[in-house]
């Protein structure tokens, strides 16, 4: 173009959604096979009706609903997290701990931007979360892959291993994108004393916490007094109540790195959209037992995705979770050519492992990432029909 | 902290409005002297009732609106833009030549982002939007103070002069703020053909131009058919429409620096808000008739505000226009001083302004914004009083 370009921005790629969207472009589906698109983690549909309404009433007669509030969120809403939250996970969170964003990617951006810039290095275990690889392509910071091993885990010995000077976070997602996988809390400890040892920080992405399959805190950082010395928790509202379409996300971190925060989000966002957190707010307090419902509905899927796979020919299960499975294809096309090429020839739209790992790294070619919240039991069992029905 | 700090963000400062409002802790309002806060601009009344109702409607019966919707925003909102905007400015603007924001903040960042990373130079003329040197402050970016003269009007032979190797472009802001100058319309195509002669970027944000006094287009830059090579405009919909708290903003620009928005975005926001985005629709199928009264109600607090304050002893009137007042008060108190005072002395919130230029540039000591949109004629009176009253 002819006015000037970043060569940060230059540098990173398209965003993969949008990519695989274009992918469509052209193709007819017929009725009697519709598409399937387990491309993105989102909801297909809307939050349940009480939460429609309490945005409707919101909306109608609450004045503030349509005007600048404070930068780091609704006082309500960072209290609201701080104390279940504090139960949750047996810590203790102060209100002024908690930050809204819109959206758990900016809440990602707006930590990120606190902790590195140009020259810097962030520690992201593969496959990674493409989004937060593009963040830092664009903030001029070096991304280091940490290859993960068996059940997609990745080793704090391997992490310390790649340590530099120039390291200033590890970023763990748990339970894991694209993986599926769970973080054993030991595991999570263990990158918390390597973050602390290293004076590093620790970022734990927990958007998907809501449909973990166990029971209690996925982890027990928040139980040492100094957590927020080296820990960032990140939430998302998108998936527990349906808000994707609103943008609502949090942070957890101590009071002076969220004075920093505040300096990014006061420039990036004012505030977070007012709707969205009076929706969240009521969601939190209104909706445990709905979300208990979502989780065991998720769950139930996810039994159905382990079962499906394990009985594809060819096809080997790598990690499944929360939203999503990762799975290796036994199709001799390299995972990009695949993918797309399902688009025609199953009506499936899925993403390829080579979007959630560095180019030169050979696994991706072989990998494909499912989310598969979005289909009901029938999805599913189409969805494996039409695997199992693949040209080979 | 313990855990790493970029230092790109502790070289900014904290956001200056959040700071303004810090200094009305603990202080008391007597009933008969209630606050005046003219520290921010910012609609104190919601939306007229039709767009709280479309809102509400949305939200109850359109599933859309709680969904993810494309990074770039909704094709409908982008067409009506495009559609409006050229036949507004007499141009030529494609539907993909728009992209919406969650607000016009977070518009700025993105193109920014696009244009300028670090060791990169921007020229702002003084006094600066605040927002627009923080952000460019965390991106590493050198910030080139322009300064202004009679009318607070910029010279573009002297940003010729500061224009180096390293200057990826010019930001205006017109309407603008904090000065409240009206650019001349050949004012602004003198900064469009010297950003053309010079391969840079003229980014103009337009964000108060509903509440411009004048008739007809601001200026002819989209009537250029090259115009999207170096131009880029930015706006919002808080103002016009009262949606502060919904966060919404627009971009149009060339689709190249589009497609490199949509990677800042997807991972900043994933998408706008979709009510918010509705909600924007709807006013500007609906409201035009409304935002001109908004607009004529504007330009009467505008004429309040150049008689009162040509009205005050000492203090002298820099520029006035849209939502600002930018005076230079009697005072020998330095302003930062001064207007902490005025909060106790007066009842008055406003901002310094030495929080719109750099600390070693001494006009900003004398300086100071008013945000007159948010009171009305008796707010105004009520304003010049406790202004004239003050002990000298």
């Amino acid at each position: 173009m002819p006015s000037p370009l970043n060569p940060n921005l230059a540098a990173t790629f398209a965003p993969p959604v949008m990519e695989a969207r274009r992918w469509l472009d052209g193709v007819q589906f017929p009725p009697e096979r519709p598409l399937i698109n387990v491309s993105q983690a989102a909801p297909v549909d809307p939050p349940p009706e009480a939460l429609r309404q309490a945005i409707a009433e919101a909306a109608l007669n609450d004045p503030q609903a349509h005007l600048y509030g404070p930068v780091l969120g609704l006082p309500a809403l960072r209290a609201e997290i701080a104390q279940q939250w504090s139960a949750d996970y047996g810590g203790r969170i102060r209100d002024s701990q908690v930050a809204i964003t819109q959206g758990c990617n900016q809440a990602f951006c707006a930590v990120l931007a606190t902790l590195a810039g140009p020259g810097d290095a962030v520690i992201l275990p593969t496959p990674w979360y493409f989004n937060h690889k593009m963040w830092l392509d664009m903030a001029g910071v070096r991304t280091v892959p940490l290859s993960t091993g068996a059940g997609l885990l990745p080793d704090p010995e391997a992490a310390e291993a790649l340590i530099s000077p120039a390291t200033r976070a590890i970023v763990l997602v748990s339970p894991n994108n694209p993986g599926g996988a769970e973080y054993p809390a030991d595991l999570v400890r263990a990158f918390y004393d390597l973050a602390q040892r290293h004076k590093i920080a620790l970022i734990v992405d927990e958007t998907y916490r809501d449909f973990d399959a166990r029971e209690g805190a996925p982890h027990d950082l928040f139980t040492d007094p100094d957590w927020a010395d080296t820990f960032i928790h990140l939430y998302s509202f998108s998936k527990a109540y349906r808000l994707t379409g609103h943008r609502v996300g949090a942070i957890v971190a101590s009071e002076t790195r969220l004075a920093e925060v505040e300096k990014f989000l006061d420039t990036v966002a004012i505030c977070p959209g007012q709707l969205g957190q009076i929706a969240a707010l009521w969601g939190m307090r209104n909706l445990r037992q709905w979300v208990a419902g979502e989780r065991a509905e998720i769950l139930a899927r996810r039994a159905a995705m382990v079962a499906g796979l394990g009985a594809l020919e060819g096809w080997e299960t790598l990690g499944c979770g929360a939203y999503f499975a990762y799975v290796a294809h036994p199709d001799p096309r390299p995972s990009p050519d695949f993918a797309r090429a399902l688009v025609r020839e199953a009506g499936v739209l899925l993403l390829p492992g080579t979007m959630f790992m560095p180019k030169d790294d050979p696994a991706g070619q072989r990998q494909l990432r499912i989310a598969f919240a979005n289909i009901d039991a029938g999805g599913i069992a189409e969805l494996m029909q039409r695997l199992a029905g693949l040209a080979r």
